[in-house]
């Protein structure tokens, strides 16, 4: 079962991230530990990032890395094993820094189930706030961002 | 080495919980994932619970159990493999949700490197809020809450 | 890219599951952390079962669950952040026990970079060993298993 | 509670690493998943090398690390949420190599939940095999190593 479309007012503004519950990734209440959609948002923004062509501005070992400074996550409902979630994201560009927002939904109860948000910094090597490419600014500057976040399903 | 506790203001007025980075917590830049802090301030929560004497309203198998509601962190400098930290915990009650705030500590370089705060409720093994039982949410009245945080050194 | 079936026996004769190395799996020598392995390798495990339609007898709350009795892995070469990996996985059953068996393939340098095995029980919410259905055991007797592993390409 | 150290004929002959089971190292089982055995071996590890003064030889920013080459557990009982852990280490060389050896003892239930073992290589950071000071290869061949493992309870 893929998501459905219509009942989302603007699904293709964002990147979408298929993800299943690993059983590792449960915990003794039998759901999803509230520490691994913070690993989710990652992945997301890794796959948004890799889809988009950039990644070579995340490597470990090139000019770039982004240090996250602050994150966040407000969860509404609990995810179990093998559930197949979708990690919605979108990105934006506040001066030097980065921002993610992420909403965590789910194919079985078609509900948002968490939201959350990331800011990065760009740095060197050596830690330091580094200055990256115009171009790939530009690009995320023709990113869409939605300030009412998660996005609600249109009854 | 220990945390000096001249350098703090009100040290007492928090729980302390050391904790050292293990090698499998640490990223390809070196540092500590900053998911880990997460897992870092559940672990303190837990052990300031079971220093309380409070673990038997924190069991799986028992009559409540604490669900996450919203976290966030700050991250302010990186921690690397080995670093000795410590997380100093908050608590407070707000009607009927716990709040739980924390400061990340090296004792290596005697500065704050992440902050964070959760959000739990109390609910039962059907996902439902539970009551929590009035002697312990008056124990819970009278621990500290400093609405500054984290806590800065005094210099 | 995909893997290139020409180069190895049998590709048919096992189940292949794909998995990206994730940034906070990475550790402080830049590569996939060797405790992520046996997570990998859990995950390719579920893929599996899941493919074939044996999903309802891996549920938390079902009448059967997998306790691991055993469990080992061989490394032969790092992965490193967002490599393109493969968990090729095959099954057996000995008795009441059921095992599996793995190669983490790389498709950059297109060689197996590690293997393992894992030996499992199926147990009941008790943690007593359970007997799983006939129709369960016949189907596993029909899976491949080479005695030989992990595979090896053919030059 | 402490070890019993009446029980186990040569406790002394190896390293003791206490460790509790945290909330986010449960799953939908309500017992320890066993990728985090392999993580709790890995701290034993450190936790040695630590005390024994040898952590200068295991820095990733120092001449050498130490490569897994390969790792095995056996699992005997579930550990629960909470539970007091102690886990025994022996290690010893094997020409350029070392190995570690791992019981995993509970408190409560007072007996060996787990073993298992790990045998890594010494690594620079290009990756290639690197030779070990002459003192830290003495030191280490003057550890202990039983051949049975895990130690047995004399009762």
């Amino acid at each position: 079962m893929s998501t459905d479309k219509r009942r989302f007012p603007s699904l293709m503004s964002y990147h979408v991230y298929p993800r299943r519950v690993a059983y590792y990734e449960t915990d003794a209440m039998g759901v999803l530990h509230h520490s691994n959609h913070v690993r989710f948002f990652e992945e997301a923004r890794v796959a948004l990032l890799r889809d988009r062509g950039w990644m070579e501005i995340h490597q470990p070992a090139g000019p770039y890395v982004f240090a996250v400074t602050e994150q966040s996550a407000r969860y509404f409902k609990p995810a179990v094993f093998d559930e197949a979630l979708e990690i919605w994201t979108q990105m934006r560009r506040v001066g030097a820094r980065l921002e993610f927002q992420y909403a965590l939904f789910s194919q079985a109860s078609q509900t948002v189930i968490a939201a959350g948000g990331t800011r990065l910094v760009p740095i060197d090597t050596s830690f330091r706030v580094a200055k990256l490419p115009a171009s790939f600014l530009e690009a995320v500057d023709r990113e869409s961002w939605d300030e009412a976040w998660p996005p609600k399903p249109q009854v």
